[in-house]
Parts: C-alpha cells; structure tokens; sequence
C-alpha cells in the first residue's frame, strides 16, 4: 500500500526482515507500534540499538553471554558444572538453548556459527576448525556429537568435520536421524522413512 | 528458557507484544536480529524510536501522515480529489488504507480511534463524537457510511453513532452482513447465515 506515510513504510520493511513475517503481519505490528506509549517505544529503540553490544559470543565455545557478566567465563564453559568428554557441535547459539531445554546433554558445546554453503559464502573457513581441533585436544573430548540441520548443507557439513577430526582419535557421532516423536506414519515423509528403516534398533 | 542473557530476554520481552507473536516466534525474532549489521540495528531502532513524532494523526480526519508532509493538507482531505458527499466512519487509521486499496469510497473519511468498550476504559467521550458532527456538518454530508466491526463493541458503537447523527438530518447507512466473497455455505458459520438470509436482495 503506497500511500502509507513514509516513516511508516520504512518501519513495515524493517519487520519484513523477520523470519516468517510478511506485508500483512509487518503493517500488524507497525500500527501496533503506533498505539505504544513514547516511553515504550524509546526502551524497545534502546534494547535493539545495544543489542550487538549487549551479546557477546563467548570467545571460547562461541555461545552467547552478557557483556555485563560478571564472571570471566561463560554459562555453557564452566568445567566444575560440564562433562569435558563429550563436545556437541551446533551451527547456532540457539541451538544451544534447545539442547539445554531437553537436559540430555552434560557436555562442552561448540558453535560453528554457519553450515557450508559455499555459494552464500559460506566456505570452510569460516567454521573455523581449528579453534574446534584445538579445543577438543584442550578439553580431552573423547566423543564428538554432530548437531547439525538434516538438510543438504548440514549434510555436507557434517561430513566435513567428520573428515577434519579424523586425526584427533576421537569418537564423531551424529544425531539421529527417524520418526520424529508422536508422529503417524501415514504423514511422515519417504524420505523419513526410509532412513527411520535403515536405523532401526534392537527392541 | 531463562538461560538466555537478560538482554536478550529483553529483546524477546519486547517482540511477544506484537499480534501474533508468541514464546517461539519471538525468540526467533531475537536471534535474527543478533545477525543484523550495526548499522542495520541502528536504523531499525532509529526509525522505531521517532515513529510516534514522525506519524501524526491528521488533526481534521484523523488518518496518519508524516511529520514532514509539505502539504498542510492530509492525503485523504483534499476536498479537490473527494467527494464531500459521503463519509466513511471507521475505527483505527488501518481501516481507512484497507478501503483505499478497494477503491470503492471516493468520499471522505472518519476515525474514531477506539470501539465503546466501557470496561477498557473506551467511553463516549472517547470516541469525540462532536469533531464527527461538527465535520459532517461543515462537509456537507448526505451520507454516514458506518465501516465498524462486526462485534459487540463495534455493533454498540455503530448504534451509538446512529443516535448520536439523527439530529444532524443526514442518512446513515453500515455495511453490509453476509457470506464473504468466495466462502462455501458448509463453513460459514449460523449468525453469518442468518444475517445473509435476512439480508438477502434482489437478484
């Protein structure tokens, strides 16, 4: 709709950046801005505007902590509270927080910040595994678990790291791959399917 | 997930405010935003944080425009593009771009701001009702064209407007109840059916 007033076109094409946000829903949250007190309105300006420097990616795992944190070291690095054996590598820090959610794993984690798509940009250096390589000699990981998306770029992502610890003698598994819990079989996917039957298990 | 940086819970705090947006999506909302550029972030919190100087309601109609408009004229009061005859009476400035876009009102428009809803605090008063008179008056109109809601506030409303415009010796219409374009009788709920019924033309 062209004949919103400027300022507020540029507010509905900022919303339009979010994940799963559209014309309709952004024009939705843009009159509902509208109807915000001043007052809440500069606090949510302040929040996003000190965002960047608010969050800091712990420099060790790559995990997100507060800049204001009083201890030097991170939430999800504390060897007295984690397991060093076990190192679970995600792509981002909110898989992170899913994990924890679950409390099935006691490890380290490490985050490669992207999965492999070179034509994104995304090359192999920028998993940067050699701070993964030094780490998991560091800490004496025996098993490392591969976190990664099941889509083609997690796939090849996930092949990539294998490769590269190789050398390290440690053990590299991967999530498992099924019927996702409380599903019917007759809406799961061939593909689901079929590798649901290849992994099959004693029962 | 209360591990989350406080910062960020902030950030999601602020996102679950929007229609629509709950735990999860907000948390996504959050975790994109932590990609965006500085510069991204500082444009975004800067086009927020002015939003309620720079969009102003017309003063005479009560629709947004921009601060910075040249015209003193509000894009939808320009008695040269509009017919003074017929006036639209709607409740948010939302409506009024929602109406545009079907480009079957060429006369003018009134927002009211709010639907009587006593309990939240939306009284008569509220509603100004004389701005509307004083205008319908000035304008010359011959028709009220009552676009409310379709709810027991928005009904309450549109009977208080009709009383409230008897004196004014103008006819006042509202909009038409039934099937919505492209429904089948099987899903359309019983009140829609019974007002269709009893609404129903000549055909």
């Amino acid at each position: 709709m062209s004949r919103y007033p400027q300022e507020l076109l540029k507010l509905i094409a900022f919303f339009k950046k979010f994940p799963g946000v559209g014309s309709k829903t952004a024009e939705r949250f843009a009159f509902q801005l509208l109807q915000w007190s001043q007052d809440e309105v500069d606090q949510f300006a302040g929040t996003i505007s000190n965002i960047l420097e608010n969050i800091i990616p712990c420099p060790d795992c790559g995990c997100l902590m507060d800049q204001s944190q009083t201890e030097a070291i991170c939430l999800f690095c504390d060897p007295a509270k984690r397991d060093s054996s076990s190192l679970c590598i995600v792509a981002s820090p909110k898989d992170v927080y899913a994990f924890e959610e679950t409390r099935s794993h006691s490890g380290f984690y490490h985050v490669i910040g992207a999965l492999l798509s070179p034509l994104d940009g995304a090359t192999p250096e920028k998993l940067q595994l050699h701070k993964l390589k030094e780490r998991a000699g560091r800490l004496g990981v025996k098993e490392a678990i591969i976190a990664l998306d099941s889509t083609v770029e997690g796939d090849a992502t996930a092949l990539y790291i294998k490769e590269e610890l190789k050398a390290l003698n440690i053990s590299v598994s991967r999530l498992a791959f099924g019927l996702p819990m409380g599903s019917t079989l007759d809406y799961v996917d061939g593909g689901t399917l079929a590798r649901a039957l290849s992994g099959r298990q004693c029962f």
